[in-house]
């Protein structure tokens, strides 16, 4: 089945480039540093003789796979989907590939780290709030550098990168009292996320300091799915008419398209007239026409750039940080779901 | 920076275990046959010891390094989230790994493909319309088995795995005759893809059957993005009143959000008193209340079972099929975008 044709090898392109071995070598690692010309003339040559270089045979020399392990835990959010798109986009333009771990419910840290160190890989990337604890842990343990995305863990040193979510939910708190929000709510996410603690406490320390009492606002947990924020809007609005929230802050996208879609199709509620609604993530989906939905945009590609930095996928060895904590600012994204400021 | 603690080897896991070397190394492939109770035995001396196998440095001699490359032509689109979601969990399950690949629209298959060799995989699952054909042609030339997922190449003999795009633009045209439509419009997807072409293909025959002639059918071009479906829907509708269509087919569910958002917000279009509209892929966000969308649903799991069993990652030596053509059917799902029939 396979085919016996002899393929060109690493002298092949050295000998038609006339460059050495090792640099033919160095042409196709990306943290080597190499002439810009020298490196085209090495890929010109292999691409005229098909040539392709086996990074699996060579990591055993260079301790490097180029292959980075990225852990989604949750595909049904689109904010997810959107930085795994972004961290694959950049480590392909680097010449690396991500390497997918999705999180089943019951998985287990231990395991899923057991895995991701099979593979060698060069880093990891953790967007899941599930099990970061002990995963980081076994990963430091290993010496793979490990960056937490979009959550840190209170008392560890892991290098982490978020967006600014306290000072998001306090974004969100002004322009609801803008809005002339009175009658506040908040949907929020899985209880054990440091994303959705952080909203909250940016969106409940604002509003204190307008005269809003903590007891005052309403809440429920969404459990940050679509599904779980219809549930969650609907308990909200289980009391008399007259105590109706009359705005409504989802700590993230995807749970305020459920609150959203659940109280204009059962409860007949008129968005923004009679109730605003904010998010948080900016998703595609919260520009779709259906939803035009104010929110926080949070600074993907920065934020992208910033965990893949501190993984030093570049340097002569391993470098893993410790005590790295980047809160990168969001920004408001107005839409059609807050009522103009004053009208 | 890395500690240097001294690793458990396979030698320390069989010794523990009172089992072969070899033992331990056929515990940790997926493609291996072991009694059930032996690879109890040795996982559990490899938990206790914190043995995890180099499968990278394995691989060169079995030849397998248990990933397979999936190569991923659209995120924005959520179908093939939810089939990379899909084939990630399946894989895992096996004890293999997906290597993540997307492409840029720039992208050539020329650089894609030689990306994906350097790594060794086991397999190539290509969901991408474009670029189709000069990557499987190297992916084959290089004896490495690759399934094309919900695409064919027409005269090409690489194994495909695909819905019933023919029979599923059939059951639409079907359920759209059975609910009152008289005027037709297609939305169309990539011109390219054979995907949007069947689709296409099925939906005008059930028609012609039913006299409804090709050329009455309205048609404009998508181009499979939510906001290629807004331009072209209102395209569609850019003609007197009398003459908008009533019965609206997008040949995926993505571009259906597109249009529904947009004839409903800038037209007033009432749906599905005034326009009855369906889609095909029964993504999420088909089901979600903004939508509810009636849609033929691909069978993903099944499509996947399909797709990783032809890549045959479990037996003795790789094995590329040639001319295999699975078209599994799509099933109808009714939702509230046509009109009850007869009704």
């Amino acid at each position: 089945m396979m085919k016996s044709r002899r393929r060109a090898t690493s002298f092949d392109v050295a000998a038609l480039a006339g460059v050495s071995q090792s640099a033919v070598s160095r042409a196709f690692s990306p943290q080597s540093s190499i002439a810009a010309d020298t490196r085209a003339r090495v890929l010109d040559a292999a691409r005229k003789l098909d040539y392709v270089p086996n990074r699996i045979a060579s990591s055993l020399t260079t301790r490097r796979t180029n292959i980075v392990a990225v852990i989604v835990g949750d595909m049904a959010n689109p904010f997810y989907v959107q930085a795994l798109h972004c961290i694959g986009r950049s480590l392909q333009a680097q010449g690396r590939q991500v390497l997918l771990f999705t999180l089943d419910r019951d998985a287990s840290a231990d395991d899923v780290m057991r895995r991701v160190l099979q593979y060698q890989v060069d880093g990891v990337v953790l967007t899941s709030a599930r099990l970061s604890m002990r995963m980081t842990g076994r990963s430091l343990d290993r010496g793979v550098p490990i960056v937490l995305f979009n959550r840190y863990i209170p008392g560890h040193d892991a290098a982490c990168v978020r967006c600014d979510n306290v000072h998001g939910g306090g974004l969100i708190a002004s322009a609801l009292l803008a809005a002339g929000g009175r009658r506040f709510a908040m949907i929020t996410g899985d209880p054990g996320a440091t994303t959705s603690q952080d909203r909250v406490r940016g969106f409940v320390t604002h509003l204190a300091q307008a005269g809003v009492a903590p007891e005052d606002i309403a809440e429920a947990c969404g459990h940050s799915t679509y599904e779980g924020a219809a549930a969650a809007a609907l308990a909200l609005f289980d009391r008399p008419r007259r105590d109706w929230p009359d705005a409504l802050f989802c700590i993230n996208d995807i749970m305020a398209l459920g609150a959203m879609d659940v109280l204009r199709a059962r409860l007949g509620i008129a968005i923004p007239d009679a109730l605003q609604v904010a998010g948080f993530d900016d998703i595609p989906q919260a520009a779709h026409l259906s939803y035009r939905l104010t929110t926080v945009a949070q600074p993907v590609d920065a934020m992208v750039a910033e965990a893949l930095a501190l993984l030093h996928l570049d340097g002569p060895a391993r470098h893993i940080e410790r005590a790295i904590d980047r809160a990168l600012p969001g920004h408001l994204v107005v839409r059609a779901t807050l009522r103009p400021p004053g009208g």
